[in-house]
């Protein structure tokens, strides 16, 4: 059995699990906060990063979540995530990266440091200067993917795909974190509204990190 | 025709560069300095950053170093980088992923600011306390290259790999900007210098970055 060690509120690990439930691979949750520095945890991965999967059978370990995916898109047919020709593949991975990448250091990361990190780790107030300006920048993105839906279909082209995922798989987040104002982006808003009613996204979305609350819109198909 | 936009001391760069010579493919260089915001190169590229490869004949673009590695995994032959069974596959990346995220923004991307471009753009003196800080840093991941040499015969394990080349992308910028102290790396500078000698490496240790200079020892195989 495939054990994914993740926290609830942690965007790569969210779209590790979109894309294992679309391809259908059964899995175990086990919690992981990696700012407890657990021993065994950084036995598994020095990085002390989460998503890791460990095949509880085999002993196999997958550490990080492009490298988990490149492996289950390599061993299971189901539900091809990174599809077309090499000039499309390369697409759907540089968005990818944009999302992994320039999103998640812009905006995840800092808002998930002012309104997570400081509130359950440092015990801090957060740093409003830093919030706004990261919603700032929020919003700059959220114009490039109205820009992108305006032409395509889906984030990538004409197919559903790993970037569609790991875009929501952030912003899922970043919305959790209250740090996404969607008014004047409708075509995202739709898209996203479209990525939620999928089966895999809702048990995402029922889940809570302790004591950080979702603003009332998160969790709702038509927000 | 494919032409590569790229500067000198742009890791990524280097790691397709790399790629591209062990593979055989024939392009053409074009020098591209990121911080310039050419208006041609956003278009290209919205996040305004190297490498990007364009094919003449197709227009086909490629952007960001993974996505172009893969591209040309998937569509040569020659020389595979991403090799071995699904889950070595995995290993391969992680490393990779580990060398472009951690190491370059722990290491490579801080001792780029301080002596690259507060030098060239900026015209600034470096904040030492963050060179200090940074070459501590890269301390500890040369131990950490150190530790994995001394249980395999290449980073990722028995076959040589993308892992490999793109350690030595990032390690050869640091090391031209003078941030590594090789002493007591045995291992690492022994690994170092067998990838130094590889033919595609020569003569990316010959070319230099108007008015910096690297150390004397840096392009040399014996060092």
């Amino acid at each position: 059995m495939w054990q994914l060690f993740q926290f609830p509120l942690c965007p790569f690990s969210r779209k590790v699990r979109l894309v294992l439930a679309e391809k259908g691979v059964a899995h175990e949750l086990v919690r992981e906060y990696p700012w407890a520095r657990r021993d065994e945890f950084i036995d598994l991965n020095p990085a002390c990063e989460t998503p890791v999967m460990v095949d509880t059978e085999t002993g196999t370990s997958l550490i990080g979540s492009q490298p988990i995916i490149e492996f289950f898109e390599e061993t299971v047919d189901k539900m091809p995530m990174i599809h077309g020709d090499a000039a499309h593949r390369a697409e759907i991975r540089r968005l990818v990266e944009w999302f992994d990448e320039k999103l998640f250091r812009e905006v995840v990361e800092p808002i998930m440091n002012e309104r997570m990190r400081k509130r359950i780790v440092d015990r801090a107030a957060p740093d409003t200067k830093m919030l706004r300006e990261a919603m700032r920048i929020a919003n700059g993105h959220l114009d490039y993917l109205d820009y992108l839906l305006d032409h395509r279909r889906w984030m990538a082209g004409a197919g559903l795909s790993l970037a569609d995922f790991t875009a929501a798989a952030h912003l899922s987040v970043v919305d959790y974190l209250g740090g996404l104002d969607w008014r004047g982006h409708k075509q995202t808003k739709d898209w996203y509204s479209v990525m939620k009613s999928r089966p895999g996204f809702r048990p995402l979305l029922g889940e809570r990190m302790e004591v950080i609350v979702p603003p009332q819109h998160y969790d709702k198909v038509d927000f």
